[in-house]
């Protein structure tokens, strides 16, 4: 009954891949790194996608659409941009195949067909976004430009892993231009205001809002700030950044506008991103040896409803009980599922509704019928209870609004637990080895140092908190002084 | 003021152009052939990806994502399929780009980073898809499949245009899989009805629903069933196509099922799909020389109100009127733009917002609110009404309504006075080259003779309608035995 999974135990990172595989949110492709959604996981994406949306809207932002490739010439007009992502670049070159004259019924690339200019395929637009602006932009009028692109990007890492680190992935990438440094700031910093919201109210995932260290800033930008999530295995999550571009892109690209005195300057640009990773610390942060464990929030089926019978007589008395409660469920807009099927037994039903993490079960027996109650169970808690049939609608709605709550509280708990303070080197790398999570320490501001505690302890710095206190100190590496303490930890 | 637009005598295509460009629907990219959505052209995207989701999930379908790449050997599987989209694959050799070190400060093709396989970015995703389903599906527990996928394909066109044929467009590809000839049969029919449906309803766009000569088949199907629309200018524009794909991918790809007896047989399948293109239709059918005409039911703004006053006094006593007629239509779902910004005159917003095609202009004058009235114009007709302020809103809901039933009859009617009945050769081209729209004909059934008339006439069979009623009589061309007329047109 019900399928096989590793436990966080035995090896976290196949029940990682367990979940993601049974649990019917991805699989493998035959392309090298890249994944399928499937429609289970697809759901979960577009209802995170949908709220992001409607989060963007209402900051102001439209959407657009940018091409997917890149000309070469372009991509490389911002130097610290076009290095940061050259290494991972899929490349087109060739636009036609041909008959294979040595090999029947096969296919060849066609010599003839080869590009003036390759194509990159894009891991990031703003070159191809900066470009487009140049002809958008000329007054202050023109300014603040705010849009938010939903597209597929494509990375080739070297090592990848489902949701967390893909070849191609799913994301969504704004882009907005600005007529002072102050408001791009104000801008930068609202989006990672919105990203914490999101990942905090809808995933039930608490972050740390923070800046990170010149070393890990987005090639390109003059401030990277992120949100970073803790995971059960004690590993860091970056969950969503938000960059200031500066005038970078718009003296690559001559992006110039007219302000209200006539004079001229650059332009000054945002971008920020959240991915489809997202879900991949969404399954991490929550779920447990059976299975996923959704939020309510942004779970594809909040209810599902199981009923427990012997022939066809019994069968007609639970619906006659269930079809009212599920109208009633929805009238309180509460996805709800009645699996009916007759393929399988409720045992494996209950598993498998376990192993995709639905928050609420509701078994519905014959015998309940006669006392007029059901079975209702929490996917979190795995606790159950029996409810009257009568209000059990309203029951549902509190019971999914305190999971969600309760989710994000058992996360909270998990990672304040897993902040610590080292004050030696010693101390440092056994936080590390043993607890794990977060470690909170001194370091002298160097890349060096930065460089070198990622050599030795795998690492490295996830952000600098925003409104950090001051305090002095000493490098934990290097001895050398220290104003404030960052957050170390190894991460995905 | 305002724009200067080609008129549609002048010139029809700088016409489509003028209106794509200087309406801001969309605007060329630095990418051959690849545009740019611009807010406005992709807020009618959504409405319209919105409403088509619904359709898709109301009959059933759920939504999944694949790769973009496709692996050369699975891309050749299905022969046909591959041999017809060959000619215009985007190929991904390498993986990497690298410092060009005779050239400072630009990078190159890194020649060691060669792909062992290439990658096609897909024209089309049945090769990617039918290589999963093979995982997916072992018996018929398993089927139907009905899934759809959102995305981005590349189709390397030698000549593009806006909309209507780019290189890289956005659509969706709907890709299901049966258990018998006559369940896909039937999936591919529902699919064009959905389709029909669409693009009637919402869209205001009639449209013949047929099936396509064997010359016109999607490669790799074993029928295309398509929607056609005529254009204002006489051409035919196909919006839209449903295939039966019989089992040729599932033979390609190897994808069997069990029966209910456990016998195996090849999986039946269909495809079908709607992309951006349909934007260029919606442009083509309903526009005028002033801008943009778009259906009330999709178009991203429904209303605008512009307020026309001298003095903060005049102002503030609009404002007063004017907030409260913005909440009831945002009541009644209708979505409006109060347009009081002071950049710009009144008869400049008027001509911008005709440009843009917003079906209803409300003018707010201080001196008709002295007799509690507004100036009520519609974007189709240009008619303008005094209407009393008091019952405003369930107005112009009314006028939203009438003006989309209005967008239909006009389309419709110009359409069914382009169905032209030809006998002779003579009359055959005569139509065409006066009259345009669609020529009913009879032919003689062969492949030979449709490739003969295309050349000859540059016309095409657009369709074999559904539901044809059989009729004796002689080919035009080749005066061979004929038994049904089929429809011809030039197209797009």
């Amino acid at each position: 009954m019900g399928k096989e999974l590793t436990s966080r135990e035995q090896d976290y990172s196949q029940w990682y891949n367990d979940l993601i595989i049974k649990g019917s949110l991805a699989d493998y492709s035959a392309v090298r790194g890249c994944m399928v959604i499937k429609p289970y996981g697809f759901a979960l994406w577009e209802n995170m996608r949908d709220v992001l949306d409607k989060m963007f809207k209402d900051t102001g932002h439209q959407n657009a659409y940018f091409p997917l490739f890149v000309p070469k010439s372009l991509f490389e007009a911002e130097e610290k941009n076009a290095e940061g992502f050259a290494k991972e670049c899929a490349v087109v070159t060739h636009y036609r195949l041909k008959t294979d004259p040595n090999n029947k019924g096969k296919l060849m690339v066609d010599p003839e067909a080869k590009l003036e200019e390759e194509l990159v395929v894009r891991p990031t637009s703003e070159a191809i976004i900066w470009n487009t602006y140049k002809g958008w932009i000329q007054s202050y009028r023109d300014l603040p430009l705010l849009i938010n692109q939903w597209a597929n990007v494509v990375r080739w890492e070297m090592r990848t892993r489902l949701f967390l680190r893909t070849a191609e992935f799913l994301w969504q990438e704004g882009h907005t231009a600005h007529s002072t440094a102050e408001e791009a700031i104000e801008e930068t910093r609202k989006m990672l205001d919105v990203y914490a919201d999101f990942a905090e109210n809808w995933m039930a995932l608490p972050v740390i809002k923070g800046v990170k260290s010149p070393n890990e800033r987005f090639a390109g930008a003059e401030d990277t700030y992120c949100i970073e999530a803790l995971m059960q295995d004690g590993k860091a999550l970056q969950a969503g950044t938000s960059h200031f571009l500066g005038q970078n892109f718009a003296k690559a690209f001559d992006v110039k506008f007219s302000d209200k005195n006539n004079k001229l300057d650059y332009v000054w640009a945002t971008s920020w991103g959240v991915s489809t990773r997202l879900i991949g610390g969404l399954v991490m942060a929550h779920s447990d040896d059976d299975g996923l464990i959704l939020p309510p929030k942004i779970a594809p089926t909040q209810v599902v409803i199981v009923p427990i019978y012997k022939g066809e007589e019994q069968k007609l008395l639970i619906d006659a009980t269930v079809h009212p409660i599920i109208a009633q469920l929805k009238a309180l807009n509460i996805s709800v599922k009645y699996d009916d099927s007759d393929n399988s037994r409720p045992g494996w039903k209950f598993a498998e509704y376990e192993l995709k993490g639905v928050p609420v079960r509701v078994a519905v027996g014959a015998r309940d019928l006669e006392n007029k109650v059901v079975e209702v169970a929490r996917r979190d808690t795995k606790e159950k209870t029996t409810v009257p049939v009568d209000g059990i609608a309203q029951y549902v709605e509190q019971l999914l609004a305190a999971i969600q709550q309760q989710m994000f509280n058992k996360a909270k708990s998990y990672r304040d637990n897993h902040i610590t303070l080292a004050n030696t080197w010693e101390e440092f790398v056994n936080i590390l080895d043993t607890k794990a999570g977060f470690v909170s320490a001194h370091w002298d501001g160097t890349a060096e140092t930065e460089d070198k505690i990622k050599e030795l302890a795998k690492a490295t710095i996830r952000c600098i908190p925003l409104d950090n206190p001051l305090e002095d100190g000493v490098c934990i590496l290097s001895g050398k002084k220290s104003t404030q303490r960052v957050l170390f930890a190894r991460a995905y």
